[in-house]
């Protein structure tokens, strides 16, 4: 794809060199995020940061990306402070708010808004989140984490052995990442869930007519033997259909350093989309994994930078004018990642 | 009048000199909203966006017209976060909030609510808007894109002829743009209401008085014929004494193509003050005249972007040093307006 | 202490030395606050302005005074846009947004809370007030306001005579104040509040400990003679067992201009935490001593700016270079303090 002006709506819009690209750009990113250096590449230019729907992390990410590029931010939080509850459309806001930005990131609760919304604005739309429907940049920093941890490894992404735990029925996160892994070869994946919480077939389905290989399995220890990723996502209890269904799989899914020792191989790498729930009825990480060095859900966030980074650098075609614009860094930065 | 240092708080303030200079400056920041040009001539003033009252429009509008400058935005939106709702009096939020910024926009909404701050300030206030009051940057930009859409029509202010439709009893944005409007000559003002929201008279006194033609109406089919610029407003529901009283008027305020095709002169300039409610039931305009050319509402927009510009620039005085802190734009701009 | 890379939790971590540092840094703000000169130093640097409980004033202040020393600045304001309310812990919490910016100003209102992300953070942490616990800058700026305000009279803080007023018991900024206090030398303290609201012996011991004088008392009138500062505060009507008592104390610590000019030496200073509740029956300071030049309560709000643009440049290490970086200011500039 031509990335200039272009929108990021969805990860199906990707080829697999489209990816390569913009994990060649986050690379890149890596010295401005660590603040080895500064760059003022994109000194005047204007994020529009429209978080219909609230998420800190998200919209913090996106707005921190375009700031280390060196361009300003203007944000807005929430729906009560919008037209839209005044009965303005999409196609409104859209033509208003795209006359005051040079792109613009938005988040909105219903599927399929963000991209009317780039239909009729007169900037780039990136896509922070439409509902249950896509959230692109979450699943490129997901491969993009995959890929960097694999490649520490000595492994690539073609060959990948990962085992997705939990939710797989509506977990957005698993979807965007099924689509995006279709793209490589000889993946074998291992899907681990409630069977009322399976992954749906449309999802499965492509991942077998690839020719990759697909088990599927309700046994967590079991199934994360073997594999490269062990990917964790949470079980809200309101999905079951009945409290005595939710008891049955209670803490079944959940992994710990015990079952990591046990049962997975040496060095397998430990993600989860974030955010974790800690307390201690969470069907999800265990807080005594936070001293594995293979607990990657921190790099993956520290990822979303770069590939956020690497987004604004493409579509506003300033990718190879970066380094031209950077300068030394002059106080103190923070110790590392 | 003396724009260095000023508050801007009423259109009332206003003389006709001094329109013409806010315009002109707004005509010369054009290229740096399109993105033909950076300037950074504010790099390192701060503005102070206090909405004690959300308006994302309004609020995003004043933070791009002052990042567009090169400068910084600190922002607080809604009451629950502030002092005030503890008791503080205005006079202590000015004294404080102004001494953290070069500029304060301010929207609350108590009238006069913004004059009492400015008079406590130690920095420039302008008013983005006190309750039914004033919100004159939406005035002077309604009356920018007239001027703008008359002079590409070989037009100009004197000999305006302006049809007003709606809500005219309690619609702040006709009220304002009346007293402006007054500054002209040989103006022909249509007002179309329902009976019981007609333009109150402390409005129309003063356009008759000074000369002007002002004929009032509740028929629009027949009130839209004959003019440059048809000037809708949003008519609520709960305005009217009954129910029954509403139903006599549904839709009869509503404006679409079929009706401008037949009643209007060709290239008659629609505007609106937004946002545009466009719900089925609403008594506005159509979302059929989205395609028409001479629907001036989103230009109406980008041209408040200008006007906001131009105002952050008299009242620091840069507005002549503007194109000397200026540089070529280095990455993707966006299509034009 | 050793500031670079600091975090700054409490007013216990500092020594005479380091307040003394702090203060220095703070005065070579000044040219920089009232827009004599800009320092773009910290461009390029990002603060994240975590208030996950709101406060306008504070966090307006840290951003505009990060902002003045050249850097950018990403804020969330609340808990509901928090994954904090999904169950995420303090430490990921801390991991993920410590990622994103160079250092961070948190407010939260759970005691302890901010040493605890902290702990977790990548870069230093500033306490922006966690609930009842502690607010250092806020003891910082007051402290910083009594010596400037000495220094103006020929006085300095060793030798101070200062009376606090209102609820000692519950008061944040009484508390730490008084610990930053027990720093000097040969203090005088008189202690002013309802007895049920007296200041708790853990502050008043170690003042008596370290041979400072301490008087207490109930009666305002007779306190105020004899001190070069008076520093009130708000008492809340809830904190009374009963209305009955409430009704005993009502309007008794309430000082007005002719109370002033009865009771208290010329020139005595009057300081305040604010906001001030100006309410006709509040307990605090009448609107009446606006126009006294010894009302501080403004060059308080002012000081606090100085106090964290310190904060920030020793934190950062870049104290030194700040006049370096630093530019003529081109546009109108506010009329003075």
């Amino acid at each position: 794809m031509n990335f200039t002006g272009a929108n990021i709506l969805s990860v199906d819009q990707f080829e697999r060199t489209d990816i390569e690209t913009i994990f060649t750009v986050a690379d890149s990113m890596q010295p401005y995020a660590l603040r080895q250096k500064v760059t003022r590449v994109l000194e005047g230019a204007i994020l529009g940061n429209m978080f219909f729907e609230p998420s800190t992390r998200t919209r913090v990410s996106f707005g921190c990306a375009f700031n280390l590029l060196g361009g300003e931010v203007r944000e807005t939080t929430g729906f009560q402070s919008s037209a839209i509850a005044k009965g303005e459309s999409l196609y409104d806001t859209a033509r208003v708010l795209s006359g005051y930005s040079d792109v613009i990131c938005m988040r909105h609760p219903a599927e399929g808004s963000v991209a009317e919304f780039a239909e009729a604005s007169r900037v780039p739309v990136i896509n922070g989140g439409d509902g249950a429907n896509e959230h692109p940049s979450q699943a490129l920093l997901d491969l993009y984490t995959i890929q960097k941890e694999l490649r520490d490894r000595g492994r690539s992404l073609d060959g990948l052995r990962i085992a997705m735990i939990g939710d797989l029925k509506y977990g957005r996160t698993v979807h965007s990442l099924i689509r995006l892994l279709c793209l490589f070869d000889k993946l074998h994946v291992v899907l681990v869930s409630p069977e009322e919480l399976a992954m749906p077939e449309m999802y499965v389905e492509p991942l077998r007519q690839a020719g990759h290989t697909v088990t599927v399995s309700s046994d967590l220890a079991n199934s994360i033997g073997g594999v490269d990723i062990v990917y964790s996502t949470r079980i809200q209890e309101e999905r079951f259909a009945s409290k005595e269904e939710a008891d049955i799989y209670r803490g079944r899914f959940r992994l710990n350093q015990a079952i990591y020792t046990q049962y997975c191989e040496p060095n397998t790498v430990i993600m989860h989309p974030l955010p974790r729930d800690s307390r201690s009825d969470a069907n999800e990480l265990d807080n005594d994994l936070n001293q594995n060095p293979n607990l990657a859900i921190f790099r993956q966030a520290d990822n979303g930078l770069l590939v956020r980074m690497a987004l604004f650098a493409l579509i506003l075609d300033v990718a190879d004018q970066v380094d031209h614009y950077s300068r030394p860094v002059t106080w103190y930065h923070r110790r590392g990642v």
